[in-house]
């Protein structure tokens, strides 16, 4: 899919790693590990693709600004994990699981903070930065919202639409603006791949929370109706809560806190009853070629291809 | 102590609480929970102080980096309360207490993320942002470090000393160094503030540590001897493991992760009946020495006097 910046992407785990990297090996570990844990580099590579459609597209000028952006979401991982209790992620264990609590919320403090040192030395100017800390600020802001919010259906789908798009798609539409303004783009390009960035985001979002009702244990490595057992409403379950004969005996398992595994199955059985999946399905494809729609004029052919493969892959997902 | 300051202070206020301001009401709630529930005011304090003392001192300029540090250090007292479990702070709820450890992870990236927006448009250039962003990094390092090596007590006085800096130190003077930088002090000057905020740091520590060996709960509303229990050691225990004739009793109780409070009692009573906690207090009347010959000499009398007076305070702490 990335073919057009498979180099950058060789290069920049060197950035990564390097960015980890300190005196302590104690600290050197921990970020190595993070780091070499894997992660599809999907924001770092949107950003490197936008520069690379700009007409001052500078590899060493854009390189610290990805790293800066997967540091990001590492760190808001590494603590994730931590409020999630995830033992492991990406088939590796945890900073929480390896080490502990406390080395786990202290290392993505320390990997927020490289991020930011990152960007610091590059003199990026103020949009930059402003963007990459109200980026951490939204994500943090819409966490806290979710959490205070479990298990109170909302029935509401623009809820849940508001929900995804501070989870997922202002980060995929940071890392577009801020790689296509790097990259010397006019003001209108920045914001045709800032709505780019946006709708491929509420489709990956849309598309990570459909795969939640339909997949199996033996195909995740975790049991299906995660969300739901969470107490987090997605698209499929408030469809379900519309359409569904069983709408009321649904509504009343996703708002139990006590909910136990057998009301989650009988939950997901409902909503596997109804069209819902397919409604979630039909509104990604609608975002995605929305996404297509918005990709400016003027984009070099070999990138246009790359930002609508990116399109095409998150549309065809099913991992 | 801070007359000269005294209109500066309150209006940092307004500017934290508009800092930790959302949309969301329970995100306001909860930042503004943080910012009333007090503080010294410390690091602000000192920003402002240092800024005042330079030909360009701007008070517009300055506030938002004056709230950057104060905000950073409330970030890094939300995640320290998670860590150690702690109820109370300055005698308000904590975060994870009030709401719970996911709010309290999650609303301390909000706050360091609000800090470095606040400094992103500004654009006080380079210098600045990586001084701020390489606190952050070096407090998380240090805790990291600390969190790795405790019950492994060394005997080595460096290790102290290198902890203490990365602790508090580092933090105060970044806080001097880069108000000076603000207000327009040549390099010399900027250093030579710098100097004096790393002394008054170590000070203030080295009396934080002391204070733990000597106070009784009544006094603080925790027992004495924490650290202790929480297998960190200070100066004067240190200095007890080299001269106590029960040398070898502290050392086997302090790597002791099973301690009981019985152990951690007698562990007091050994370090108390030594000379640990004056050799502690001289050592850090020797750092305000060196901070107050560090000031610069062409700081304007009133300036000076309140640095003089912060060094002074240090001295005769016992809260």
């Amino acid at each position: 899919m990335f073919d057009v910046i498979k180099g950058d992407l060789a290069q920049l785990e060197e950035h990564l790693l390097q960015a980890v990297t300190a005196p302590e090996p104690d600290i050197t570990e921990i970020g190595s590990h993070l780091i070499t844990s894997g992660g599809k580099r999907i924001r770092p590579a949107l950003c490197l693709l936008a520069a690379h459609g700009g007409p001052k597209f500078e590899l060493a000028r854009v390189m610290p600004l990805a790293a800066a952006l997967e540091l990001i979401h590492t760190a808001s991982l590494v603590h994730d994990d931590v409020i999630d209790a995830a033992d492991t992620r990406r088939g590796a264990a945890t900073v929480n699981a390896r080490w502990n609590n406390q080395v786990a919320i202290l290392s993505g403090d320390f990997v927020f903070a490289r991020a930011f040192a990152m960007v610091a030395e590059q003199g990026y100017g103020k949009s930059v930065l402003k963007g990459l800390a109200d980026l951490v600020g939204n994500l943090s802001i819409g966490e806290i919202i979710q959490d205070r919010n479990v298990y109170k259906a909302s029935r509401d789908v623009a809820d849940y639409y508001a929900r995804i798009k501070k989870k997922t798609a202002d980060f995929l539409e940071t890392c577009c603006a801020l790689g296509a303004e790097v990259g010397g783009m006019t003001q209108e390009e920045v914001a045709r791949l800032a709505d780019y960035g946006h709708a491929i985001g509420m489709a990956f979002q849309i598309t990570d929370d459909l795969l939640d009702i339909l997949e199996t244990e033996e195909q995740t490595g975790k049991p299906a109706g995660n969300d739901i057992r969470q107490g987090i409403l997605t698209l499929p379950v408030i469809r379900a809560m519309e359409v569904s004969p069983d709408a009321e005996e649904l509504a009343s398992i996703v708002t139990n806190p006590e909910m136990t595994p057998e009301m989650a199955e009988r939950a997901l059985a409902i909503v596997r009853a109804t069209d819902g999946v397919d409604v979630a399905r039909d509104k990604a494809d609608e975002y995605l070629a929305t996404a297509k729609a918005s990709l400016p004029a003027a984009l070099p052919s070999d990138i246009r291809e790359a930002f609508e493969l990116v399109a095409d892959f998150i549309g065809e997902r099913n991992f």
